[in-house]
């Protein structure tokens, strides 16, 4: 089955309006609920989920129950991941202690560093290893998945690295690197940057009086 | 003067650069390698840097010093700008030590949970009040900028406090809510979906055999 890139995103988007439902006891759903719930037009939402022969009856919507089962299946969130993590400071500890990736299947199976005061330690029953050994630990464990929170000057290195031991999704907690390793798909998201975006943001630019 | 948006957002990717640059001391640089170490058409860098009057000198460039302070000037980085920290779990306390947001005038002034247990300490230097508090607070202050690190089932409730005192520009941790407050711009990091986003794509879904 093919679906969309975009209907895939916003499947995710969908997923997050009916576990509220789900959490607050509803049984079904209809498109114009669910567009109500999470911004999405109703037209959009029938079409993106009879991709996958979901189909709302008329008079009674779309069961909540079988929605999430579907989707969860598509998105392949009833496996389970392993991930590595690459930079254990504050940013790092976070993500090892997040709780939300266990609902997602995500798992952070190995962790790195490369202060000698962190490796042997554990956070969260994660060993903290030796950096310089993550290329060879990642392929030996069959990773294909990353969090990189290392400082800026070391994002290409570590991502030639992870992109070598056989990693194909990093999600990047430094700048973006000048070059992407090739077949590697990478999120990045630059703290400051959003931050002073933001902020550019606050007052808009007074266009010049023509 | 008016700058498009398209043009701001890569500022701030040429900024990164061109520290990059200055780092490995630098003077000058060139469209061509300013492309080469971001990613952005060359073409594209000069149009860019044209809307406030730089043009690169031909067999010289641009001069790195020069541009730096005018894209300081112009993305407001050369202004301190207060921030709001609203949840102080394990992100929140990454985000009071992360140290990248100084260099673009960010500082976190005041942070607030609801945990009687936090409420009182301070984490480098900032003092954690209580969260009911926070609308008040933050007006009192003129804050208009905030980070969110709550729970999601806080995430709306937060919003609307932090709208209603003021601030306009969110970042968020957290899933975004259903309901946007008007005149605020919130700009989402959903850590969990991220990463399940990712694993999606790690296995390119087979088109079927037509």
């Amino acid at each position: 089955m093919h679906i969309p890139d975009e209907t895939v995103g916003r499947l995710f988007i969908y997923l997050r309006s009916i576990r509220r439902m789900l959490d607050q006891d509803k049984k079904v759903t209809s498109s114009e609920d669910l567009a109500a719930s999470c911004g999405v037009r109703a037209s959009v939402i029938r079409k993106d989920l009879s991709y996958f022969g979901r189909f709302g009856k008329r008079g009674v919507g779309y069961d909540l129950g079988a929605l999430v089962r579907d989707i969860h299946a598509i998105l392949k969130l009833n496996q389970m991941t392993n991930a590595a993590l690459v930079g254990v400071g504050n940013i790092g500890r976070a993500f090892l202690r997040y709780p939300g990736f266990k609902a997602e299947g995500i798992r952070i199976a190995v962790a790195f560093d490369k202060d000698p005061r962190k490796i042997g330690k554990r956070i969260e029953d994660v060993l903290i290893e030796d950096a310089t050994t993550m290329g060879e630990r990642i392929e030996s464990e069959g990773i294909h998945l990353a969090i990189v929170a290392v400082p800026p000057s070391e994002a290409q290195e570590t991502l030639y690295c992870l992109a070598g031991a056989g990693v194909r999704g990093v999600f990047s907690f430094t700048p973006c690197p000048p070059k992407m390793p090739q077949g590697v798909r990478v999120t990045c998201v630059d703290l400051a940057m959003e931050m002073a975006s933001l902020v550019y943001h606050l007052e808009p630019i007074r266009k010049p009086v023509s």
